[in-house]
């Protein structure tokens, strides 16, 4: 990976920010819409995806789809097994590429393997594919740059669409992962039957209203950097989910991690009983993304405890939410959507809480140390 | 929870170690024996589990094994979905409990659960088996407690017999876990012939060897209170291992959380350098599990990685290894046995690190603060 940009052309192509993840980031309602043009329009209820035409109906009977990734391209991953289960009713397991094509796994012909990467040219990941491909598994790949190896090396696919991600820190590539794969298993669960009509269409134009939503989040820019004034010392931080929010703590934790060396960790609300939890006092802040879904009551029970034991408690709640704010330090309220879109949404305000205590603690945003952008060596 | 221990019979009970967790640190060798206790022969090639004599068939030829667990247990669950695979060509999903049990899993009639817990009294545990029960699941538990909850509500099962665990730190529980779940898997793979018979009788006597091995990983003892004296002030560490040994890295990371309120996290060592490693300097002490197995190679590259940003290694070899001893700041060697049952033999020095460094931290080892024995509620 060889950076050569000249400075004065960088300049130009930060578009009047300060960090290329700080404009990747605000690109956000621009790269989902790009992503979904010309493939969704709700209205007329279509939806249409050039790339999985062929193997629509290899989707629609698998009997078991394997995502293979790594980094926030797992997350992503981790965030379509809970839809496309839900949707589709087809199991699924995703797996770091780097465990998964060192053990020998179990892919039998026919299987359905989905790659994610943005660069496309992931090490770990393409390994993965060839792997699946020799023994007889379909690959349907999801990346960002278009002809890369992973793309070309993949059966079928859909790209993200989302631009050039030059920040090293994903942003817009991850938002974007998450509309096509979205739209794939919407379009699988309607052809399957396995989604009520009056359902897709909801899920259609809330589809659709993502960006706009997306929009309203980044107006918390502000108070965004509020919060990370409060905490830009801060030398641990959890970040706790559950159902559809819990890749999304996972994400949260990466991006502080990887761009203010933080130690951040993501963990599922509920595991914090089982040994996180005796990290608690009155030291750490603990994140919770707390958007009104199913999981609600149990997340404000999961906020109580961590209380209880003084963490500082900065949470992702649903515009209007009365209850939390009574017990949480602060609040961050973004626009609400339906429960399986919600990441694309509550990523926002932790992309931008990373972004700005990184920045305020003097760190190189778009290169942190020791990271690449891509990982093409194993 | 209620404590209700006299000090004077705690005393006697702890069989003159200071703490509980050490004693049962200790007693290891004898549980895991405990564990294969008229179960397993060797010598005569005898394998026989009661619990699983009316499902053995259900088991061979299930297309697919679900694991539900929390905490430790769910660690021991993603070593035997290693193994499992391995052994028995059956695709197994190991889930958080709580997450499993809220979001309408798929669950066919038929489709096996196993469900992990040493106390047996895990609520989400508990749910998700009663949820995945009410779909036509057969549930077979694997407790440590005779008669508890989960072993009551399970079609079949079998028991840890590790004796009362009274360290809130689960230890001895967890390597009887992996015993148990490991003869399940051989004695299914055996019935189906997924598996050599030559491969087969090989992991029998490696299995009858396991405590004779951790006897001698115990002997550690010494250098790994002195390694301790060394890390005791940390803030923070990384324990990384691929395959076999992921799952090992996440339980000596947890390990050290629950006990010691050190900052500790667990990786697949490959996804360090989507992240993680941005977090590496010369502060950062990273316990490293690279003993020899199929992946050695790659994690002596992991570990050359982490020395090239002055990460401080602290590496579990397997005993003679002439490499790592050149790279690594401190050595750990345990003794060779197969890589499916190194996860019981490499994890004992991270439970001895854990467990000196929450002593020298004046930490309460058996009652960690914020934590219980058993998550009794959701």
């Amino acid at each position: 990976y060889i950076q050569t940009l000249d400075m004065e052309l960088e300049a130009i192509e930060k578009g009047g920010y300060e960090h290329f993840m700080l404009k990747e980031i605000f690109e956000q309602p621009k790269s989902i819409g790009d992503c979904m043009r010309g493939r969704l329009n709700a209205n007329e209820g279509r939806l249409v995806l050039g790339g999985i035409r062929e193997y629509a109906n290899k989707l629609v009977n698998a009997e078991r789809i394997i995502i293979v990734a790594c980094g926030t391209s797992w997350h992503a991953g981790l965030v379509a097994e809970y839809f496309i289960e839900e949707f589709c009713r087809i199991p699924v397991e995703v797996e770091y590429a780097s465990e998964f094509r060192y053990r020998n796994p179990i892919i039998n012909e026919g299987d359905i393997v989905f790659a994610i990467s943005q660069s496309g040219e992931t090490a770990d990941t393409l390994a993965a594919i060839e792997l699946a491909k020799s023994k007889g598994a379909i690959i349907f790949g999801v990346c960002n740059v278009v002809g890369s190896s992973i793309s070309r090396v993949s059966h079928e696919g859909a790209y993200t669409h989302a631009g050039p991600e030059i920040g090293v820190a994903s942003t817009k590539a991850f938002t974007a992962q998450l509309t096509v794969l979205n739209m794939i298993a919407l379009r699988v669960a309607h052809k399957k039957g396995s989604i009520t009509e009056r359902r897709y269409h909801e899920l259609l134009v809330e589809l659709e209203n993502v960006p706009a939503k997306v929009e309203k989040a980044l107006k918390l820019d502000t108070q965004i950097k509020e919060i990370s004034e409060t905490f830009k010392d801060a030398r641990n931080f959890l970040y706790l989910g559950r159902g559809y929010n819990f890749p999304v703590a996972l994400e949260g934790a990466l991006k502080l991690k990887e761009i203010s060396y933080i130690h951040a960790e993501g963990y599922p609300a509920a595991e914090m009983k089982h040994g996180p939890i005796a990290l608690i006092d009155e030291e750490m802040p603990v994140v919770v993304i707390a958007t009104r879904d199913s999981s609600y009551d149990k997340v404000v029970s999961n906020i109580q405890e961590v209380r209880a034991r003084k963490g500082r408690v900065i949470a992702v709640v649903t515009e209007g939410d009365a209850l939390i704010p009574q017990m949480a330090e602060f609040v961050i309220e973004v626009p609400k959507t339906d429960e399986a879109l919600m990441p694309m949404v509550s990523v926002i305000p932790l992309q931008l809480l990373s972004y700005h205590i990184a920045v305020m603690r003097g760190c190189n945003v778009d290169q942190p140390r020791n990271l690449a952008k891509s990982v093409t060596v194993e």
